[in-house]
């Protein structure tokens, strides 16, 4: 993984928890809360406050004893060390059904994430769904990546083609996918994948609620 | 967690590498291969041959030395042990966008899930997409899981009313919800919720591709 040189190895369960917080404090800023204790914070994100400090430790401390955080200040700081203070942009490949519903979705740009463009193998092939985001060929994608400076994939296609289509984002540059499809996908040490897998996590859920 | 007693404290990492495993072997069988060794499965799967050994050993081992496992039978065992080795009833909860998308997937009866209706607080609401499955009012929840022993729901609501919709759902006595929505939700210690939230696995990629 390509990372800051100076930043501090950060477990990827803390960074997880630390998108949580920011989602907390969002809320709190609708409310217009200025400050919040760790305590409340802790308990409004479903982890205990000692969790808490430990995670916000990672990248220095902001809270003042007895006042707590200020919310605008520390949600900014954990938005800073994520990455997402400014928005990002970030392509989608494969639209088909899912593919549709998450160009659908707007609530992307509120959480510091831009869907660019969209590509698949058909792109004038009819959809159910009419939408703003332009759906170009793949032959597009290598100048596409290069002159918006994109960095992140959101992959939709089906199983059969991911592999393939993992390795074309590589080569155009592309350093983090998020992968919808339902097969494993090799890549190189300094690509990070996060997979999600609809029909393994209800596999994970059966699992712990047999009776 | 409810659990069956006599069974060991299985962590919830190796669950998912289970499931895994399993999608591995299924390829394996549609190639008719009838032994795999453990090199060549932990190979398939990403994960190093002593992970591989030692997840199996969780439930037993049922390798022959230099034959390596059964394919069939093997996929048996995983299956069973994950719950999935009968077709399981699963709700969905919320038809907008993400619930139709989701409806649409075929591949979920493959591994081990049917879902058998939908509920929506606008069930006749026009659609985009036809789909086959019925949706249903929210008033028809409580009977629907009790008649058909659902144990199992998928939650593609808004933000604003999942915690609500989660309450009904946990009332009408399911054990296990898949939760889309970008809300962190309570339930009660003895329900399971695993959580899908597009936004945040973008942060965390986002975290560690920086430069």
């Amino acid at each position: 993984m390509v990372k800051k040189s100076h930043r501090p190895e950060i477990p990827r369960k803390t960074i997880y928890r630390l998108s949580t917080y920011l989602r907390c404090l969002a809320r709190l800023k609708e409310k217009n809360m200025q400050t919040v204790s760790s305590e409340a914070l802790a308990k409004v994100a479903g982890v205990k406050p000692t969790q808490l400090r430990k995670d916000l430790a990672y990248f220095g401390t902001f809270g003042t004893r007895g006042l707590g955080y200020n919310v605008a200040e520390l949600s900014y700081r954990i938005a800073d060390e994520l990455g997402t203070s400014r928005l990002q942009p970030v392509i989608l490949v494969g639209v088909g059904n899912l593919g549709l519903a998450l160009l659908s979705y707007r609530g992307f740009e509120r959480e510091g994430f831009e869907i660019v463009a969209a590509f698949d193998a058909e792109p004038n092939r009819p959809r159910d769904k009419k939408i703003s985001v332009t759906i170009f060929g793949m032959e597009d994608l290598p100048a596409f990546v290069r002159q918006h400076g994109v960095r992140m994939a959101i992959l939709t296609v089906p199983a059969e083609v991911a592999q393939e289509v993992a390795n074309a984002l590589v080569a155009t540059g592309i350093a983090g996918i998020l992968n919808f499809s339902p097969s494993v996908l090799s890549v190189p040490e300094d690509v990070m994948v996060n997979s999600v897998n609809v029909a393994i996590e209800l596999e994970n859920l059966s699992y712990f609620i047999q009776e």
